[in-house]
């Protein structure tokens, strides 16, 4: 280890996100982008923005962007949080609000940045067993922990836990926060935006990369009780005063103004995905029930390695992590109508 | 404190910018913003990235950006960190450079996010006076330490420390980083870059709000030895693995490759400089000679605080601190030709 490192950079095992390949004509079903681009209303709004004004620092609260997500999901413009895409959020989530001393929950296969959050605030972390059949089941949070996160719809599994499950988790454990990750439940989920007002223990965390197609533009956001927003606020400002730039926040803005542009895509999203499973399933695959952009299956008779293997090297890359219980399955992100047709010709030439 | 808060979130002092007021016709000169806007070049590749691609994550290492940077500067990719604007940047050096168990050193006046990273972070400051006539003796950082950082030219000061002096206390401090924040340097400056291959310990922290107009767009970088980079890297892909979206990734390489507008604006904002610091001086303001796009200025007869109040009445809108040494000073940001002789017609009425 370098003289110059803090020690604690020596011990961190960063997040690897799904690759980028740069080649040209693949088909990319590796990082669940939307298979649609943003609203046209989106590139309107950026365009009108850029220009001389890129010289002044953006609103550093983006209290007009905050406001737009407030009036969406009714609730305050202070119980909103806004930060860098939803991983920074949640980054400031581990820090504000997990740091107690008892050991966080969060299921023993989920999104693989919780436990690097862990390692870099020094948090322990403690996994909770999905049941065989890769479901939450909300006794399992009934333990001591200094906080609880899970994605719902789950990550990689794409498994939805229903509403009031959710609200059992969090009316368990009133005393700590309990983070729900929603970066896809747009696409058939119900959000828990709406349990905020009756429980100031819920943070629920959202992302416009998904569902609005706007991976590119970097905006996440968290809505919960002013209480554990000003904790994030805290945080927040200071660690870096203006994280969204002013392209990002009025993007952000026309996105949830144009409601018919989501609501059509996310329609589509779910449309090709009922498809894709259908075929997967008719090609032998056991396809877990999926209420996010992505899906997760495996086969019977052959591995997931094999199979991510054969499909790259017909140039359609999919998701695969070699991980206790999850190395035979493959995450496969929903994509247009042609990248779906394609990938099953694929699979159907290795199965 | 929120029994729901990490019990550290209730001792953070955040960081506290320059007001972003929303009235119109002020002359704003309270955050040190470029009076010239960016290069159209920034605005047309803006343009070109702007579209369906915004579906898709940016490249989260940034390749293209750090190898426009790299080329720049003569230096390898491998010594370029990138962040969402410079204050990212120092947040991530602090976490992954500063933390020895010995107080990190900076100026007493100094960029007041200095001390706010260190309460976020656990890590000792210990502040270094600057000499009665406002500069850096580098006598004064042969110390123990845990890290040193300093920016050059100042803020608030705009005072500039001669680079053989830089690399003094570079040279000094072999076992320890040294960090040069140099947000100001292109208004007359040199900048330390062209000492990391000599100083595997010196870091140069840049933006590109600054000089290069882009505040709105939130880009800064760091170059420096691999062996620092690589500190870097770990904590950012530990915290957020895309930090920069497309637009802010396009806009910024744009700026770097348009080089006349580059060094056309910054001669601008020089010269106008030169012409306010010459008005104070008739005006009987005592001004500390500045290298950066703003003025640290006091007067003899009147406090700051009611300067900086008359100013306002009339719209003018300047930064004053009420901290010790410097609370009769006012720093004020050069604005465009216009902006400059309202400046200095409402400062007459004054004084």
């Amino acid at each position: 280890m370098s003289k110059f490192w803090s020690p604690l950079v020596e011990k961190l095992t960063p997040y690897v996100p799904g690759e980028q390949p740069k080649m040209a004509n693949l088909v990319k079903l590796n990082t669940n982008e939307n298979p649609f681009g943003p609203s046209p209303k989106v590139i309107e709004a950026i365009t009108a923005e850029l220009g001389d004004n890129l010289r002044l620092y953006p609103d550093p609260e983006g209290e007009a962007l905050k406001g737009t997500i407030a009036q969406y999901y009714s609730v305050e413009k202070e119980q909103i949080f806004l930060g860098n895409g939803s991983d920074e959020v949640l980054a400031h989530i581990f820090y504000g609000l997990f740091q107690h001393g008892e050991p966080v929950l969060y299921p023993d296969i989920t999104y693989s940045f919780y436990p690097v959050y862990c390692g870099l605030y020094n948090i322990e972390g403690k996994t909770v067993p999905l049941t065989d059949s890769f479901e939450i089941n909300p006794e399992d949070y009934r333990q001591p922990n200094g906080g609880i996160i899970f994605p719902n719809p789950n990550a990689p599994t794409g498994c939805y836990l229903a509403l009031d499950k959710v609200e059992a988790i969090v009316a368990a454990n009133p005393d700590r926060v309990v983070v729900v990750d929603e970066a896809y439940v747009d696409f058939g989920g119900e959000s828990a935006i709406g349990l905020v007002g009756k429980y100031p223990n819920l943070l629920v965390c959202q992302t416009l990369s998904k569902a609005r197609s706007l991976a590119g533009l970097r905006v996440g956001f968290a809505v919960g009780s002013a209480e554990l927003i000003e904790a994030l606020n805290r945080v927040k400002n200071s660690f870096n005063s203006y994280p969204l730039d002013r392209l990002a926040l009025a993007g952000a803005r026309a996105a949830f103004e144009d409601d018919d542009w989501f609501r059509a895509t996310c329609e589509g999203v779910i449309g090709e995905r009922e498809w894709v499973a259908s075929r997967l399933e008719e090609l032998g695959f056991e396809v877990l029930p999926s209420k996010a952009n992505f899906i997760f299956a495996r086969h019977p008779e052959h591995t997931g390695e094999a199979l991510a293997k054969g499909l790259r090297e017909q140039g359609v890359i999919v998701r695969h992590f070699n991980k206790p219980r999850i190395s035979d399955f493959l995450r496969i992100t929903t994509g247009t109508a042609d990248q779906n047709k394609r990938l099953i010709e694929c699979l159907e030439a290795l199965v």
